[in-house]
């Protein structure tokens, strides 16, 4: 937390780019002893871990479009601009290094919320070890843009990729689906949340947190075929999975996870809750497949991130159809959410 | 260049995120070897070139802010996008390897306007023998944004940083200056171009070159004590340089390579055209400093980049001052800019 004393009226207008950044850079734990040069110099520079790859990723969080300032918080708009970005990480069982954070801000922003914003993305950096290495201040002629790069390592061997599902592995999901939609729509009617520890469905929504260990697990002990992070939902998922692997799915609706408080909700505004949470986005859970005979190692990761659970919920199948299962009825997978589709 | 056909009225609105991918994906060259997984997964996964650091950047091209879609063409919009990224690999003495491409776009962007952002990124890129190897796309409230991330690599002690000048270095830069603010001012009064290629003011605000080569050869040679690009141009980076080494410059007026065209320019408007090259931006030129007694290395340098011309433009002094020598006048150096500085 900076103490700088401001009034409310500031505005980050009234800052040079320079001045917000050390703004920055005077909250920023001191860097590890591999970032070599870290956010003074035109480039981060960053000594490699021996025997890994890079991972790379980036994400941008756009208001107006991944958010709604009405009822998300700053700080958690730069939770969740980690998030999105270290869960793509933990979908390649990679193991996250650094960020580039690249803000693009409304000079009408105050620099309370920008100090928020920040404090967002430094606690959700910090709690997985994550360094701020750089980036960019820019304005906005319009929208509040968190757009971050991730940076990780894995080794030969243990990354995790979407191409590798077979016939006969079986479907998981890990922890539960469908609460950040439920959220998300209690923030939009400004419903009074059920809970407002990260586990409900607010919660879920506000401040989702990134499978990394799960990732990490799942690659270091070879326990899944196949892996993606379910930012846009599990029926999107599910497709892509497929595709990539050149493969089905049978995904059997009644084995999907929903927590009790995201069921009531759907079921109390009249919608079908097994639909919901299979289109709904942001949970950033885990999808991945696992060959039947290596039932083991998956219980052995399962002991090392114990709170989060495990769900079979389907099985990989030779054709390409991707196939929800509900009793003696077999649809197809809806459609995912995708940005852009059917708008003018 | 993608064949397939459209017509004029599409627009990115009406094709999907994945769709904007793929036209993207048809379009890239066959990915190096050591990009194990390119864009088709949540990551990118990169193999290490041995005893070598990694070096990050980000940079956002901003739409209203950075360019005005009214005169600058959208392949010069992607072609600028990654200039501005490279050249801060150049001032680090780095080989360009990477972009992560991260697009915000409004859906009336027609289609054919983002092949020709993608069309200039491409080409920037390919000029450079850099890869895209992933990316993000989303639809944007407002303006089109690039914001672009670039890694590359750079051998232990053979990189460049600001804060290595020592009192009685030489300053030098490349190049020439002011001639993209020129440009940008000429395309902003609709003036008719003195030139159309690259080396005329227009060009070297529409189609700047980062000095990639030029980085790569001082740091290799050990020839510079200290580099930076000037993307915010040169009294910006002479007070920045001064400042991360802790040192002064006196930078001599006369001495900067303006040239002919930029200079009438400026006096055909009444303005100083010394003030006006130390303060104009996006030149995208290298402003470095080197020991007397390394004027040979120096020498050596410029002997592998023919074209790119190095200019002595001042000494590094021992007091923390930056001043603008003018015959017998000495000015402090003005204020370059800044975002945000003095805005609402």
């Amino acid at each position: 937390m900076t103490t700088t004393v401001r009034t409310p009226a500031e505005t980050v207008g009234t800052l040079g780019e320079r001045a917000l950044i050390a703004r920055i850079r005077e909250r920023l734990a001191p860097p590890p002893a591999w970032l070599l040069v870290g956010p003074v110099d035109d480039a981060a520079i960053v000594a490699r871990e021996r025997n890994a790859y890079d991972v790379i990723t980036t994400d941008a969080c756009v208001e107006g479009i991944h958010f709604d300032r009405g009822f998300v918080p700053p700080k958690a708009i730069g939770h969740r601009a980690v998030a999105a970005n270290l869960s793509d990480l933990a979908a390649m069982g990679a193991q996250p290094r650094l960020i580039l954070l690249s803000l693009i801000l409304p000079p009408a922003l105050s620099l309370a919320e920008f100090d928020d914003v920040i404090e967002g993305v430094l606690e959700a950096c910090g709690r997985h070890r994550v360094t701020v290495a750089g980036g960019n201040i820019t304005r906005s002629p319009g929208p509040l843009i968190v757009d971050i790069t991730a940076l990780g390592t894995v080794r030969p061997r243990r990354q995790l990729l979407r191409t590798g599902a077979r016939p006969g592995d079986l479907v998981f999901v890990t922890g539960s689906l469908g609460g950040a939609r439920a959220g998300l729509q209690m923030c939009e009617f400004g419903a009074e949340s059920v809970g407002t520890d990260s586990a409900s469905p607010k919660g879920r929504y506000l401040w989702p947190e990134p499978r990394i260990r799960t990732g990490l697990q799942l690659g270091r002990q070879q326990a899944a075929t196949a892996c993606m992070d379910l930012s846009d939902g599990l029926a999107d998922g599910v497709r892509q999975l497929a595709q990539a692997s050149g493969v089905g799915m049978e995904i059997d609706a009644d084995a999907l996870p929903i927590d009790a408080n995201t069921r009531q909700w759907f079921e109390g505004r009249g919608k079908d809750a097994i639909l919901e949470a299979a289109l709904g986005g942001d949970d950033y859970e885990l999808l991945f497949t696992a060959a039947p005979r290596r039932q083991g190692r998956l219980r052995s990761v399962q002991r090392t991130t114990k709170t989060v659970t495990f769900t079979r919920i389907g099985v990989v199948t030779g054709d390409k159809a991707t196939v929800l299962v509900r009793g003696s009825r077999r649809d197809p997978m809806p459609e995912g959410f995708q940005h852009f589709l059917g708008e003018p």
